[in-house]
């Protein structure tokens, strides 16, 4: 791959220096000073949660392990690393930059965050923009992030490069062996614990290293939409399980739901196949021009007849969808852009600018508002749940009556059904990263 | 376990009660508000690390899994759980509380973050002591995090009651399990990235549970003193682990390091052996009235005669040991605190109200500056590294002449030897919590 990717990197990186020139002069600034972040310790503790470098960071280069570290860039010049690796025995140093992205910086490497500090005032303006959180550089120099810079570079970081789809391309591999060996621990009975530890050693990856939190729930757990417990003990009775988890690869997501029905003839595994043709159906709508939240209202309408053909509505399809039947069972969008942040950020900007598109009123979860463009990943990732206290309240309504509730009582043991894959956007038909993934390694 | 623990929390409560109010008192507040704390949002993104309550919350009750909750106490009155439980189809709820302290609270729950607020503003006074991060509460209630009360707090924190020894016991059975399987692990060959799975299956505990980061080092990962990568791939030679791997119960540490030999007659198996006879010399003189710098000391002074008795050092153990040539092979302190953190706060503090014993200056690593008294638990953890920067310093001084290097050299492939104990001071002889636990589990 590594050949490839030193050319597919060029590429990106003048991208990336296009990209962030553009957002300097608009913004008015004139350098970029970029953090890669530092641990925060917990309150009154000298322990820190795992280090994660902020996306920011990671869009120009895939280094994740760099506590401390600094990307400075001036238009016309070629960009900096100040690399912080300790001399430490302490703790693991990070390894010497290495690798194709390393011949397109000036590394300056330093041993202290002092030493991080001088070098960064000597690059530190009147106009310079500097990405990172409170306190990444010490008192001195204080993160401004330019609300109008940050705009336009969240805008732009919706599109990928050939670069970083390669490298989502490899996130999704590794996702996808987590959830192959999932299926089979659960189809030996595992708990959600064991579970777990089966995506995590068939994946390779620890849990800091994951993209999310692995959301893995049997039976009635999978009606709980980020159902991250993990049961040590197995369950009476092993009826379904949901499993919403991803890999990350040089700091890139991916993220996918899978559910199982335990009976491969029952009623569930019905419901669930007809639930991914639906989401079969959706993810061939990922097409450049197209506004996602009328795909997340055309989920809605298919999730109307997916109710109706398994009888769990009397009325026809479209009564379901048009009385908001279909958005007690679906509480949550359809899905969401992905990339360097498993929910990417900038889904609900309308303009490069920063103004924003809200979702529909009745569909407040919906996290991406944007016409699709090639380049965007998007999940797509219908469900259908149930889910007690949605039912209870739909049961109150008129439209209760509608419901065969004896049916859903059925499938309530079952917990939900998710079904979630990564579709990229092209300017022809779309490229369904999951799948690909499945196809190659089952 | 439940019905003695009852008992034995009515009577922490009272201990805390009584330290709480003394310390009100002494730094003039009249109330008492603690956070439990919030998840922090990493920067500019909507995902957090996994919630860890604050010490200060969790000394009252055994509730780790309620972020947005508070304690209120107000001397003379029964304390109050304001008790955080969304109505919530997202994400697991904290469950309803239940066991052996609820009676002694009077609970109010609440569904969102605004309710909470209202119920902290009516308890809010003048003169209140408010415990927390900064917008633990929103913005309207600010931590003021007295100096003078925290101080009297974590010292007080330092001496446990009879009820926090019970669940630290039950953290040292959790640690030990996982510690048990991770031998068997390193026998069969598995790599650093496996053993670390085997520890946390064997352990029941996800990464986030744990009380603190793995250290898991083959080889001469074992010279990084927190090694903490996990490499997935096996060695090409299976020589030497270094595992540093705790448990957590109800908020309560266990922190266990032990170092073992691939060659059972090898000279890195004979080492082992001698630093662990050495280690359990030290761990009986965890006694009250044993000033722990001493302790350190002494340390220094046994792995004086371990460099001499195994020839790595042709001198005298004594000239070793005040030539300094031992702090090139043991470069951190020998223990620490332990309880609600894996360093438990406190443990250079010389008074109640905040003075501090800094450590000797040669040794500054040093956690521990208190004298022992009972109820203190404290790691008991000396160690031996090759580590080659420090080795390197030591070659250049006069003091160099007198190691046997080519004797060094030997041992550079094994990395290094730490192994360490939690171990009681009590009125009487010490309890060696983590050896109780190999006892009763191995």
């Amino acid at each position: 791959m590594s050949a490839a990717l030193a050319s597919l990197y060029a590429q990106h990186l003048d991208q990336v220096i296009h990209d962030s020139d553009a957002a300097l002069a608009a913004s008015g600034h004139d350098s970029l000073l970029i953090a890669a972040g530092t641990p925060r310790l917990r309150f009154l503790d000298d322990q820190a949660p795992p280090f994660v470098a902020s996306p920011h960071f990671l869009h120009w280069l895939p280094l994740t392990d760099a506590p401390g570290s600094w990307i400075v860039h001036v238009p016309g010049r070629r960009p900096r690393l100040i690399f912080l690796q300790p001399r430490d025995y302490w703790h693991v140093v990070p390894d010497t930059p290495q690798g194709y992205w390393v011949e397109h910086f000036d590394i300056v490497t330093v041993a202290d965050e002092n030493a991080a500090r001088l070098e960064l005032e000597r690059s530190l303006g009147e106009h310079s923009a500097v990405l990172g959180e409170d306190g990444a550089a010490g008192s001195d120099i204080a993160p401004n992030n330019p609300p109008a810079l940050l705009a336009r570079l969240h805008w732009t970081r919706a599109c990928k490069t050939a670069y970083e789809i390669t490298l989502m391309r490899a996130a999704s591999r590794i996702g996808t062996r987590g959830h192959l060996a999932a299926a089979r621990a659960f189809a030996a009975g595992a708990s959600e614990f064991e579970i777990h530890l089966a995506y995590l050693a068939a994946s390779g990856q620890t849990e800091a290293e994951l993209p999310y939190a692995n959301i893995i729930g049997l039976n009635t757990h999978g009606a709980v939409l980020h159902y991250t417990r993990f049961e040590r003990a197995r369950p009476d009775a092993r009826r379904s399980l949901l499993i919403d988890a991803g890999g990350q690869y040089a700091g890139y997501a991916s993220d996918i739901t899978r559910t199982y029905a335990a009976e491969p003839h029952g009623d569930f595994a019905a419901l669930v196949a007809t639930l991914e043709e639906m989401q079969q159906i959706l993810c061939l709508d990922v097409r450049a021009g197209q506004p996602y939240p009328e795909l997340h209202l055309e989920a809605h309408r298919l999730l109307g007849g997916v109710l109706a053909a398994h009888g769990l509505v009397r009325c026809s399809a479209e009564a379901a969808f048009a009385q908001g039947i279909t958005r007690t069972f679906l509480p949550h969008g359809l899905g969401h852009l992905l990339g360097l942040q498993v929910h990417d950020i900038g889904g609900q900007q309308s303009t490069p600018e920063g103004g924003r598109t809200p979702p529909p009123p009745e569909h407040p979860y919906l996290r991406l508002t944007r016409t699709l463009e090639p380049g965007m990943v998007v999940t797509i990732e219908p469900g259908l749940y149930f889910i007690p206290m949605l039912l209870d309240a739909l049961r109150a309504t008129p439209a209760g009556s509608d419901v065969d509730w004896a049916r859903v009582e059925t499938f309530m043991p079952c917990g939900g059904i998710r079904i979630e894959d990564d579709v990229l956007c092209t300017a022809d038909d779309p490229h369904n990263l999951t799948r690909e993934a499945f196809a190659a390694l089952a």
